[in-house]
C-alpha cells in the first residue's frame, strides 16, 4: 500500500462501473493501483504511508518496542457495538497495551473476497481509521490481496503492531505474586455475546453491545498513578476463564476468585443461560485482568472507575464496574477455584471445544 | 502465539487423534494451546518468542526501522521451488531488502481451513523457519484463526517485517536519474509460470522452478561495495511490466527497455507463448530491478553475478543473468518504452485485468 502515491483527489465514484470487488482488484495492475488510490490510501492517508515504498520507515522510537499480531476472522462483519474494523485495530492495540507499551505503528493487511460490495470495504476501512485516530496509532503500511468467491468470508484483516514500552517495571506472568490481588476492569462477555447475536438473529428485550475498546489510556492512567500492575491480559478468546487458567499455570500458582464480584451485564447473564454457554469462556474485546499487590487493590480500582468515569471507554460506552474478583493464594500450581453465589467452590477450566467460532 | 510456554518436550504424535485442523484449534481453550505448544512453538522455537505474552519484546534496535507487510494467499500451497511458506518469509523479506533494510522481526499470522492435514501445517510451517534462518530474521510473534471448512482455501499467511535501514543514500523512486541504468538480477517470470504449472497440471520438458529466494544478502553485497543504488524494487504481482510503469509514474521520467536483454528461461518463454501472457506481465519472487547511476552499471552488473555465481540464490539456485535491461531517458513521465527484438518500439502496459490470480 505504501508504494502508491496518493491522487490527491477525493473522488465520489472512484470505481466507475465497479462497485464490488473483483479478482484483478488483487492483479498488481491498473485496477489494483485504482482500488489503493480511490479507496484504500484515502480513507487511511497516514504521511508514513506515501513514501512510495513497499516498506514504510517509521520515525525513530525512545523506547524500547514491543511487536504484536493478530489476524481477525469475525462473522458477521458488523455486530451491535464494532465491526471487524475496529475490531482489528482495537484487539491488536490492546495486545500492546497489556505489555505497557503505547500504541505506535500498524500495518494492515486485507485478504477480500471477490464480489465484496466497495460500500462494505469503505465502511471497514473508515472504522479503522476511527479506531486508530481514537488511539493515537498509525497505519503505516498494507497489503491487499482478493480470492475468489467462497474463498473468504467478505474480508479478513490482519494487523500487526508496533508499541513502544512505557511501564517501567517488568509486566508478565512470571511477576505474579502471592497476595496479588486479581482485578477485572469491567464487565464480562458481552463482545462474544453482540456477535453470537448478530450471526444467529436472536433478539434480547435489549440489545447486548459489544464491549469492543481500545485499553491503552485507562492502563496509562494506572501506569502514571505509580500502580505496580505486576501482570495485564486482555480478555478474548476462552473468556475470563482462559486468562485466569493460562497465567496461573504461567506463574506457577493458585488463583482464588469469587462468582459474585464478577461482572455479568444481566442481559448477557440471560442469554448464556439460553444458550448453556458458560459468562466465563466468553470473549470481551475491551475488559482486562490485572494483577497488582493486595495493598493498592483498592486504590487501583478506584482509579480504574475513576477513569471509565470521565472517560467511558472512548467507544461512547460508559458503563463500567471494575472490581477486585479474586487473589492469588498459596495452593497447586495452575489451579483456579471460584466461589460460587451459592457458596460452594468449583474448579475453572478453559473451554475443551469450540463453543463460539470466529468471534474475533 | 507469544503468550504460551513452549513444553519444552519433543512430541512425535502431538496431536493424539487429531490430524487434521478442528475449529476448536482456533477457541482460545486447551486444543489451540496443545496447536500452539506442540506445533508451531515447536518447530519456530524462538527465546523472543516464549516471554509469555501477546506482544513480543524486541531487542534495542541499532539503525532505524522499516516496516512492512503482506498476506499470503498463493495456490495451490506447494510448487516446484518452494511453497507458501517460503514465499511469506521470502516475499516479506524483499519488501525489506528493497527498502535498504536487514530483515530483522517477523510475525506470522495464520487462517487455517477447517479439515486442514496437520502434516501439511507442519510442513508448510519448517519452510518458513528454514527461510528465515536462511535470511537471519527472526520469527517472534504470531496469532492462529481457523475459519470453517470452504471459507478458506487451506491456509493463508500473513507476515509483517521489521528491518534496521542500513542503506546510507536514500533509495526510492524519487532518487531516479535521467541516465541512470536500469539493471534486472536475474531472469523474470519463472514464479509466476511454476505455480501455474502446479494449479493447471502443465508439464514441461523441464520442469519449471519458482525464483523464490531472499535478496538481502545480494542487496548487502552492492551496498558494502559503495554501489549508490537510487532505487530498487521486487519484481511480484504484475511483473516487471507493473514495476517499470509504477516507477517511471513516480518519478516523472522516461524509461527506455531493450527486449532482447530481459532474461527469460527459454522454458518460461516457451509457457508465455502457449498461455498467450506476456512475461513482462508474469512474477518474480527473488528477482529485482535496480537503477544505478550510468557509469556504475557495469560494476553493478559483474558484482551481481560475482554474488550470485559464489553463493547462488540461497535456495539452491544457481542460473542467474543480471543485467542491463535499459535507462532512464529524457521524455514523457510515466512512459516506458521496449525496443523488441525485431526492432520495433512498443509501450509498456501494466496488465489492467487479473491474468494470474493468486500467486502469491
Amino acid at each position: 500500500m505504501s508504494r502508491v502515491e496518493k491522487s490527491g483527489l477525493y473522488c465520489p465514484n472512484p470505481f466507475g462501473e465497479f462497485d464490488q470487488i473483483l479478482l484483478a482488484h488483487g492483479s498488481g495492475g491498473r485496477l489494483m493501483l485504482q482500488l489503493l488510490d480511490n479507496v484504500i490510501m484515502r480513507i487511511f492517508d497516514d504521511s508514513l504511508m506515501h513514501q512510495g515504498h513497499d516498506g514504510s520507515l517509521l520515525e525513530p522510537p525512545h523506547s524500547r518496542l514491543i511487536m504484536t499480531t493478530d489476524s481477525y476472522v469475525v462473522r458477521p462483519l458488523f455486530f451491535a457495538g464494532g465491526d471487524i474494523g475496529t475490531l482489528a485495530v482495537n484487539g491488536t492495540v490492546n495486545d500492546l497495551a497489556m505489555c505497557g507499551a503505547r500504541p505506535l505503528y500498524m500495518s494492515v493487511g486485507l485478504i477480500l473476497e471477490e464480489g465484496l460490495p466497495v460500500s462494505i470495504l469503505e465502511q471497514v476501512l473508515l472504522s479503522m481509521k476511527s479506531a486508530a485516530q481514537c488511539t493515537g496509532i498509525r497505519i503505516v503500511t498494507g497489503d491487499t490481496k482478493v480470492v475468489e468467491r467462497g474463498r473468504c468470508d467478505g474480508m479478513y484483516i490482519n494487523t500487526t503492531g508496533i508499541g513502544g514500552l512505557e511501564a517501567e517495571n517488568q509486566i508478565s506472568a512470571a511477576q505474579i505474586c502471592l497476595g496479588d490481588a486479581i482485578i477485572v476492569s469491567g464487565d464480562i462477555g458481552r463482545h462474544g455475546m453482540a456477535v453470537m447475536s448478530a450471526r444467529e438473529g436472536f433478539s434480547f428485550s435489549r440489545p447486548i453491545q459489544s464491549d469492543c475498546a481500545p485499553l491503552w489510556e485507562s492502563v496509562k492512567f494506572l501506569l502514571d498513578a505509580n500502580i505496580d500492575i505486576h501482570c495485564m491480559r486482555d480478555i478474548t478468546r476462552g473468556g475470563l476463564a482462559s486468562v485466569v487458567k493460562e497465567l496461573a499455570a504461567a506463574c506457577k500458582l493458585q488463583f482464588s476468585l469469587i462468582e459474585k464480584n464478577i461482572p455479568v451485564d444481566s442481559e448477557v447473564r440471560s442469554a448464556c443461560e439460553v444458550l448453556g454457554i458458560d459468562p466465563l469462556h466468553v470473549a470481551c474485546e475491551g475488559r482486562y485482568v490485572l494483577f497488582v499487590p493486595g495493598n493498592s487493590a483498592e486504590t487501583a480500582v478506584s482509579l480504574l472507575n475513576r477513569y471509565y468515569c470521565e472517560n467511558g471507554d472512548r467507544m461512547g460506552n460508559s458503563q463500567f464496574q471494575a472490581g477486585v474478583i479474586g487473589e492469588v493464594i498459596p495452593g497447586k500450581s495452575g489451579i483456579v477455584t471460584l466461589r460460587t453465589t451459592i457458596g460452594g467452590n468449583r474448579l475453572i477450566e478453559p473451554p475443551s471445544g469450540e463453543i463460539l467460532p470466529r468471534i474475533c
